[in-house]
């Protein structure tokens, strides 16, 4: 099958599981679902879902175990970014083309609804039904260690610490590496965890999530300044407008394109011990390094 | 030995282990941990940790398997203070006789150590080195429904929403059971589920820990009106100022007084089938109803 369709069959597939998640009684704090859901079904690219996915049919394993921690990791993404937007952070009035969440519910709902995501993530991931409660209680710690303040939350406190400042190539790296690597790398590491991989195995589809995570990353810089402003959902130029250093500002566009393919190669080939079966993860990579979107 | 004893020194070790959690190799982002020890070592009174703790002890069960989830609790509820705090929701200078977490650090440290203190709730629980995984993870899925939107954060939307409103008893109560019961209890359960107490243990100690919140509310509700600014490290008759219904504006003073009394002795007759093993935590219950802070 192509890449797009398996992609699209993906999304599908979290999507109808988030539905199934976001579902709840009548209660007194329905606001609370409304904010979340907003976000939540913003048109989300579910990148690190589908690499999860893609991860475990690889290893053959059981996508029932691994789908709560897939639709974890998009709520977490999720949050992350209602969080980011509001005005006391990045201070974005548009995310994917539509309203931020604070400017359509105020930011205490838009504070309180990324805590609640970010809260979910640990209920559904808690409660799932496993012979292997050993393997989703380290599932869990990965997916928590991704998140906090030595990954993800990390990331973003460098990220808004650097603005209006030029910071080396070296922190630059760190920042994605933890902004956003962080919880790329943990949808392959608890993909490969709870479809029951060994040790090697899930050290190579880490090394393929860092290389992907980077060349993604710079990517998204080189789409702030060529992209197509409707396609994209964005302002386009957003980061040079806020001050922030960029592989794009670092390096100019050209040595940036240089470096996608070569972490895109780096990705690709952290898979050969998996030969033909790496074929989807390989597609994917490729598939990325040549959106526009 | 008397519970004043008992209590200081459950503080002691659950202040201890925290400081063990927060230690971190030097860091971009250590700004956060900043932000983060600022509240919670701001003399917290580690209620929810004390009650696991002394759960734990009526069973028997193991205090190294409990500890996490002790320290757990008291991260959610600190993160759930510095949240509450901010401009947008009750826009706190104080907390504890001291400037809230966004006055000392500003609003997007404050939300950023706000989420990585949730966060770290998980990072430790489910990092836990337990020959009972499934217990484990029983007991984080306690702690993610308890502090997500259909417990403590439900229980925020409401108390927002509320403000300036005149609400039903039932309303007060669910407000209550949610925002800070759904923790109280959790306290309990997860003491209680870590311990390997049977159904029947669990739900008498839920019960008793219901009862025990409820008590706790109304009696902050009238230390609102009655209490000593000095002593208890915030403003007087906030509630009031903030428009917020409470027990004491629904009922009056003395009635209140009668509920606490009430909430208190059903808390303790919760716990008749622990009979003398339960007598550390019926003292705690009768300490509580006599405090003054």
């Amino acid at each position: 099958m192509e890449i797009q369709n398996i992609i699209k069959e993906k999304i599908k597939t979290v999507n109808t599981q988030l539905e199934e998640y976001m579902k709840h009684p009548d209660l007194a704090q329905n606001s609370i679902f409304n904010a979340m859901n907003y976000s939540l079904f913003a048109g989300g690219k579910r990148l690190r879902p589908i690499i999860m996915l893609l991860v475990c049919d690889m290893l053959g394993g059981d996508e029932k175990e691994v789908l709560p921690f897939a639709c974890a990791l998009e709520m977490i993404h999720t949050y992350s970014l209602i969080h980011d937007d509001l005005p006391a952070m990045d201070n974005d009035d548009l995310r994917r083309g539509k309203p931020t969440n604070h400017k359509v519910f105020g930011e205490a709902a838009a504070i309180l609804a990324g805590d609640a995501l970010l809260n979910m993530a640990f209920e559904i991931t808690s409660s799932i039904n496993t012979e292997n409660p050993k393997r989703a209680l380290r599932a869990i710690s990965v997916l928590s260690k991704a998140s906090g303040a030595l990954g993800m939350i990390g990331g973003q406190v460098i990220d808004i610490e650097s603005e209006n400042k030029a910071i080396s190539h070296d922190m630059l790296l760190n920042l994605h590496s933890l902004k956003t690597g962080a919880i790329i790398r943990a949808a392959g590491v608890i993909g490969a965890v709870m479809s029951g991989a060994g040790e090697d195995e899930i050290k190579a589809v880490d090394s393929y999530c860092l290389n992907l995570g980077l060349a993604f990353q710079i990517r998204d810089d080189i789409l702030d300044v060529t992209g197509n402003e409707e396609t994209l959902g964005k302002p386009i130029g957003s980061d040079s407008e806020n001050h922030k250093t960029t592989f794009v500002t670092l390096f100019g566009l050209e040595k940036s394109k240089k470096a996608v393919d070569e972490y895109t190669g780096k990705a690709i080939s952290s898979l050969s011990v998996f030969k033909e079966k790496a074929k989807e993860l390989t597609d994917l990579a490729n598939y990325l390094t040549n959106r526009s979107v």
